[in-house]
């Protein structure tokens, strides 16, 4: 039996996916802040983290990229989780009834057309989807709603008034586990990586040239905070299994970089939804 | 006297940063999303659109990256606005009389220290900061706060509680100036386009190696909605003045990529701030 962390608390999006890539019988052990998740990892009270790294609509999360870069953690797994937003009551309750609903600010704004369509309806912030659900079905609020997962709604046993409220329905979330001691994994198909460049013109440029060949799939450049003009940037690439040893070996000789962080070697995700 | 428009009303960031380029005696035109701001620029009631294209916390805004791929207007202009996020209220009210604090989405989650040290503010949202600060004034509730510029402040009349109350000071947005015919301009000096890949292996790295030996700023890969696997990416670079003609005959003979849009040749912007 394993220990995994997530940020929020049972019926988030993070938990949804922790279990359906681990399965029910383990530990799953919830974490305020993602700083708290990483830290649990860290210390050992946890064997693994679910962290979302990045979303369909808004895109990366750069909270997460930031403690990837300052813990030494490595990813070993990516899961793509399709995200629909629910609207949910106490049981009984309908829609003229709703003043307020509670959610995730990254939430309420992927469902800015309800809130246009329903204007007497506030809007009201909360620190997490699965939370907003808990506390309304705990203070039985009854002018209430929450925004957030179907799962939640039947956790906390509320009525789902909604479904996919959201304005987009090509929402999904990209997340990865991340663990303290990863083993080798022979399958592995993927990699994540952090390049730190030197400040001189045409830096970026030079060090991208280094990647013909690979299978880049996402790459983004980051302003350095605190450094103007210094900046380092975020590449995955896939290839094909067996690999992993000669990549690492590849990516030894890369020149013209101040740092290479390897995130991880993994074998990569497919989509699914809760 | 030109018309420039921007998302929001007066106060807001954007009508800020084009008061701040253009200067005082034009017209400022308000439109109420980003939508109907590249909608003014395109139907001719407006010259010129300030438009924010990056935030250095939240990243890049994709929803204007769309409108650039879909209208066929031109940036001519960069701007980089530091965000300073102010709590405001009636005039007289103190910190303890505020129960609720309206924003924009993304203002309330880079305030998220503020409402964890003041547990009893409810955070509420709102369609603009500035818009946040206007109802207030015009509806005046003393048990309301709002998050908006100081200048938002100064304009409807309210008095500022707290200044700077965002979680990180390196608060940035950076802005695009854009237009339906521009000028050449033989000051210009950094590029932004964007680059559509053919689905095949490599294609990205294949696309990068050509951008070798021009200063890269920002790269940044998105996935194209509705076509998985299918992804375009965005690229600025800087250059030296007076080479624009040769920069775009270098542009023209790109191979490996699907379509390849300018979005505009123009001075490289710098900090200010409100």
């Amino acid at each position: 039996m394993n220990t995994i962390t997530y940020q929020g608390i049972k019926g988030a999006f993070s938990y949804l996916t922790a279990v359906n890539a681990f399965g029910k019988d383990n530990h799953y052990l919830p974490s305020k802040t993602f700083n708290d998740a990483f830290e649990n990892i860290s210390t050992g009270k946890a064997d693994f983290g679910m962290i979302p790294i990045e979303n369909s609509l808004i895109g990366s999360i750069y909270e997460n990229y930031d403690l990837l870069n300052s813990y030494d953690l490595k990813i070993v797994g990516e899961h793509f989780t399709r995200i629909e937003h629910c609207l949910m009551t106490l049981p009984g309750n309908s829609m003229e009834q709703i003043k307020k609903v509670l959610s995730h600010p990254k939430a309420l704004e992927q469902c800015k057309g309800f809130f246009q369509k329903h204007p007497h309806i506030e809007a009201i912030v909360h620190e997490d989807t699965a939370a907003a659900a808990a506390e309304i079905a705990a203070f039985k609020h009854s002018e209430y709603g929450a925004i957030a997962s179907a799962s939640a709604a039947e956790i906390y046993g509320l009525q789902i008034l909604k479904r996919g409220i959201e304005d987009d329905s090509s929402n999904y979330t990209r997340f990865v586990t991340v663990t303290k001691r990863p083993n080798f994994d022979k399958q592995a198909d993927k990699c994540s990586l952090m390049v730190q460049l030197e400040h001189t013109p045409g830096s970026l440029a030079k060090a991208l040239v280094q990647f013909e060949g690979l299978n880049l799939t996402k790459i983004e450049s980051r302003p350095i905070r605190g450094k103007p003009f210094n900046y380092l940037f975020y590449v995955d690439f896939e290839f094909i299994g067996h690999r992993q040893r000669e990549i690492e070996n590849m990516l030894k000789k890369f020149t013209n970089v101040q740092k290479l962080t390897v995130f991880g070697f993994y074998k990569k995700g497919i989509l699914w939804t809760t």
